[in-house]
């Protein structure tokens, strides 16, 4: 039998993320906090509609997904994002202890591997499920905010 | 003139922020955010409060700050932190592009330093001011939280 709840499933729920935060302005980063094939949170970038460098999508999930569970551990989570993470979210998926992340497009220039930021050694990470359709959008964002100034 | 808003001065605010936490059960790091001479935002780790792992310190006076601010970008502003900021907190403060962080105590273990996080390039950083009383706070609560357990 063939399971629908792929990570391609996932990441496409992370992706309609993205672009609500497309739709308001954001850099247009999503994400998704699944457990047993169950979303549990969900999050888009909103750094410019709250002001706040802090509000990155991933931040956002993992107090969503936390409070969810009633616990600040993300044991048997797997988050979906869009982009790879900056430092400072990678650096919470480490407190989080989360079992998996799973990213769409590379960040080559603020990803946290550039810097050798470290994940918890419980944390697996696959990446470039739907790349092409995540960096499309962020692509998109950044030519049409260039043209806008 | 002798200028009473000195370094010292506003750590030791800081460390007031850290007994606070102390005294709710939370790992002792205490942060104040300053502008012109002038405490802007306070914070202490509330992790097991919230049950969050994001809830520390730093991130919750960055997001205090750039409220008071009206802007998420912390120019001008310098924050006092009790123990060298985590590798999370730093990639925030880069985002935030604060002027200059002063921290007392040094965490070998899981400072941002490790790891090769970058500050902003704009960010300036003073380290051992109140090391010994931030350490010294540090210490007396894991020693009580060992004995409990």
């Amino acid at each position: 039998m063939i399971n629908p709840y792929d990570d391609t499933y996932f990441m496409r729920k992370a992706l309609e993320e993205a672009e609500t935060a497309y739709e308001k302005g954001e850099i247009p980063v999503g994400v998704v906090v699944v457990i047993n094939d169950r979303i549990i949170a969900r999050g888009h970038n909103l750094t410019e509609t709250l002001n706040d460098v802090t509000a990155h999508a991933e931040m956002q999930a993992i107090t969503a997904a936390a409070s969810f569970l009633g616990g600040k551990y993300l044991k048997d989570c797997t988050m979906y994002i869009t982009l790879e993470p900056c430092q400072m979210c990678a650096g919470a998926l480490y407190w989080s202890q989360i079992s998996k992340i799973v990213f769409a497009a590379e960040d080559s220039n603020r990803g946290y591997r550039k810097n050798g930021v470290q994940l918890h050694p419980k944390t697996k990470v696959t990446s470039g499920i739907l790349e092409e359709e995540a960096s499309t959008l962020l692509k998109r964002f950044f030519i049409e905010k260039r043209n806008l100034n």
